[in-house]
């Protein structure tokens, strides 16, 4: 009981872990537990648009753990560069240190679904992964431009960095999602 | 899909709705939607101490949406008194707002889940109650006292408002926190 309840007090971390994403009403950015909570949620409403049958259950647990490395990584945005490794490294080290404070039978279980989530190749980290990268699209947009204003990014780029990860899940989403991306392109505006 | 995703913009305003409790490095308040993302990690994590069989993944389902209604209704603190019923009146008017935002089916489900919640009668709802009531518990503690220095609470007023609630889902998370808390009003510190 005492490993659990302190793997739960140390997660508050990501409460801390502030993203580059805005909230839709623009008062500050979003961090990456409130993040969490929200792809759980685009999980629940959007399971039937998954490419290949998912256990939508297993994609919310993947979605609720899948940046509490970043607890101790830090938050790798989308749109700077990294250098090749670095980052992994870091999120791995961090996994293990995260992981281990838990009994060792559960510690192993989250260790493998936040495992398999960063491979991205079963059809659930695929669709999980996609939920991950439609959600700041769709805040993006609707704030107007969001972080592809700051980094001062084309359609095309934006095409080229969210398209292969979300059709990956779901071509219905990126069906959708690339009617937005034309729309805001052609005439930047709130949603 | 244009309703689902109409309702993922919308709940994102969950994050701009602050609770009394405290992160537990004090820096701020914690806010309903990345208090709902720990507890649905709660539920991850404390499955296997539920006094009764529960279905997790609904667990952690009713404990995503079970905050949503604080949209229009506010939070409502538990150390402050309320006019009966009307807390209530305003959640179920904010509940049937923000579900019917959704496709009629989708948002029954996830209405009917919240209902159960909010009954607190199986045992699912009872145990998702519990976890709710024990991380603020768990937050207050870790701040030498929170807001029950804030609301100046005696330790058996503390046993009173939490030890019911907890104990309902889990008496083996109660008897921990028990613990925790006669320590606590012994000796007040910062866990």
């Amino acid at each position: 009981m005492k490993e659990q309840l302190a793997f739960l007090l140390e997660i508050d971390k990501l409460k801390s872990v502030v993203r580059k994403s805005p909230l839709i009403d623009r008062t500050r950015r979003e961090n990456s537990a409130e993040h969490s909570w929200h792809l759980a949620m685009y999980a629940l409403i959007l399971a039937d648009t998954a490419n290949a049958p998912v256990n939508i259950d297993r994609v919310i647990r993947m979605l609720l753990i899948h940046d509490i490395v970043e607890i101790d990584a830090g938050d790798h945005p989308i749109h700077e560069p990294t250098q090749a490794g670095v980052q992994e490294q870091l999120e791995q080290l961090a996994a293990e240190r995260l992981f281990s404070l838990l009994p060792e039978e559960h510690g192993k279980v989250l260790m493998s679904l936040w495992r398999e989530f960063e491979a991205g190749e079963t059809a659930d980290a695929a669709f999980a992964k996609s939920l991950d990268r439609m959600q700041p699209l769709l805040h993006n947009i609707a704030t107007g431009g969001g972080t592809w204003v700051e980094a001062g990014l084309s359609r095309d780029q934006v095409v080229a960095r969210y398209g292969p990860a979300i059709s990956a899940g779901s071509t219905t989403l990126w069906n959708e999602a690339e009617k937005l991306v034309e729309a805001h392109f052609e005439r930047p505006a709130v949603l």
